[in-house]
């Protein structure tokens, strides 16, 4: 057994999910939707099945779902991707966040991060033989600076991973810290491996902005996106590469041993998804910010100190200064056994030297659970 | 770029089936059939889509699949698998390959293949840092033996890779075949990485054993299934990895970060499927043993040597015995462009000295489509 596969536990997830339904309890830890996600494209998916092919699609994807997401980032983030050359289609972006890594990085290379950081990076950044260098960005603004990327990168920097929308943060990166990046990334040729998962949850009038779209990125940024958070089906597990040929070329034969394909009906009805969206991409934010405004107003009422958040499903409470001075990951353990809501301590997010006082909510919820959930967490504080 | 990915060709199947649909061939090349599969299973996975979950399924699948993946293993090969300890459920054989070739792989270890050998082995094996070490096997019986274990296998060897029935050769390999690698296994502490796909594709009355129902075998073999290949459905992507606990334990690590999980409908119709199947599993390779005949004996008819078939989709044409100096590609490049049949050289499936004149055709079509290249070949001949 490989030593990175040795060992691990059970993601923080599923760890809290477990608890979640053992227990009965309210479930803000992992997150997805209570809501199942828009019925036109589950009916087009069904569709597909019978009227459609269930065989092998093309490797890199249905060329309408191609089509359709070139479309899709052509409008909302005015990029112009080339369908055939730019674009893969992997079975969701966890596929295409182990793509990118096995095929880019050599055994090595050094590779920037920044904590709080996804589960699924460090491991495969080592198991494709990357030595992380950890940027760590810490609450309430979880911003990097110049002298942070200084003393991060250097000459043997091959690839900066970068998740914005940043998740557990919730924050959206500034224009000025993505500008920044770039200009580093541009200095020591390097690639950008941008997990942009979050692009259309963004809040308050925010834009996001792809790396991909800051001078000198256009060749050197691998933009990963996921239809189940686009559309809020998290099962559907349909993501998308978007790279400049000659990087898309690497991408799309790690893709071909990963997985190979992905299914052809959620793909079509994903293409119809993309190219028929009709409110859908105002709608869904608007409720997003609505759910998180009536968590965030119940919790400030119940005595927590809340986090901004300007976009994902997710708020963060500090618990430090809501007056606890328990650690996150015990306070999330008693809260879920003893008041019946999993969250998710952010300290899971860290590698080294974890930000302990920060916790996690999914406010992808129903207004009932929300507020369920408020008053369960007040009786923990 | 990892120098795996670096210069990869496109795959023998994606560039047959390019040249088919450009030229409007018939498309005898990449496996999948031209049926679109069980109505049954497609209404329900389509039921699911507007019933049931489109979130997250637990990592290593859904409950009832993998309770269904266990219960049919058990009924048909007399295997006894724990559905919570000893099954994941991953984003169809592809995946399962990579997740084991990741996990159980350490930089250094070698690593026993057999050529023929299917396209995604040896990249993956490669990329995980495995030492490959092939042993050839030729037409017509494509069969190992003793001293050709005895020069492959040494203490250094870590995994072997089977894969019975054996694509392209349509070979079920025989007990007693089974019986001396496992022998060689125990001996050498092997893991063996078994891809199992066609086990239900089997003819003439023939049953898959599975390596893992061997003495010695049970804890030391990763048992690969898949029921896109199971139901016909290629597209479906949706596998299975079946191993003692230790091991599922490494490789389920490995699945949590190349895809996480597989979408919960096409899951819950594969569990219908395998608790429900009626006739399915004699009747599908009763059809498919049909397709097999008549193609065998339309290209007898037409005076080629037609080799044995006694599982897959697939049967060879040894092009030398049929009076045909032409090596494989160059005949099956003709082939397809003047006489408008796609078809596999199997040289693709050698990585060192190929065999160079055998042709592999997929016999998973209706008649018309089988009668129609059957014409067509005899005229390229
Ligand atoms: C793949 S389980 C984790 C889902 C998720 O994006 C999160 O909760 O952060
Ligand atoms: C993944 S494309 C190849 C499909 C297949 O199993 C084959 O044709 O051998």
């Amino acid at each position: 057994v490989h030593p990175v596969f040795a060992d691990l536990p059970v993601t923080v997830f599923e760890e809290m999910s477990g608890l979640a339904r053992e227990l009965g309890a309210i479930n803000l830890g992992q997150g997805f939707p209570d809501d199942q996600g828009p019925i036109a494209l589950r009916r087009k998916a069904g569709q597909a099945l019978i009227e459609g092919s269930n065989q092998y699609p093309p490797m890199r994807g249905l060329p309408d779902l191609r089509r359709a997401v070139a479309g899709h980032y052509g409008r909302t983030q005015g990029l112009d991707l080339d369908p055939d050359r730019e674009i893969i289609v992997t079975s969701g972006a966890t596929e295409a966040l182990a793509a990118a890594f096995l095929s880019l990085i050599s055994p090595g290379d050094e590779v920037l991060l920044f904590q709080p950081l996804y589960d699924a990076y460090l491991p495969m950044v080592r198991r494709a033989g990357g030595i992380p260098r950890l940027v760590r960005l810490t609450p309430p603004h979880w911003r990097f600076d110049r002298a942070m990327l200084e003393a991060a990168l250097s000459e043997r920097t091959k690839l900066v991973v970068l998740n914005s929308p940043l998740n557990p943060a919730g924050v959206v990166m500034a224009d000025e810290d993505l500008a920044l990046l770039a200009e580093f990334c541009v200095r020591f040729d390097v690639t950008a491996v941008c997990d942009e998962v979050w692009e259309a949850v963004v809040f308050d009038g925010r834009v996001h902005k792809s790396l991909m779209a800051f001078p000198g990125m256009r060749e050197r940024t691998v933009k990963i996106g996921s239809a189940g958070k686009l559309f809020g089906m998290t099962g559907w597990k349909v993501g998308f590469l978007c790279a400049a040929p000659p990087l898309a070329k690497a991408l799309a034969g790690a893709h071909q041993f990963l997985t190979f394909t992905t299914p052809p009906n959620l793909q079509e009805a994903v293409a119809f998804g993309l190219d028929q969206p009709g409110d859908w991409f105002e709608a869904m934010p608007a409720g997003l910010q609505r759910s998180r405004d009536r968590l965030a107003t119940g919790l400030r009422e119940a005595g927590f100190s809340v986090l901004d958040s300007g976009g994902t499903y997710f708020l963060n409470i500090d618990l430090a200064a809501s007056g606890i001075d328990e650690p996150d990951r015990a306070f999330a353990l008693r809260t879920v056994r003893e008041h019946g809501v999993a969250t998710i301590p952010v300290s899971a997010f860290y590698a080294q030297d974890p930000v302990t006082s920060v916790l996690r909510l999914c406010f992808a919820k129903g207004d009932d659970v929300l507020d369920a959930a408020v008053e369960r967490l007040a009786r923990a504080k």
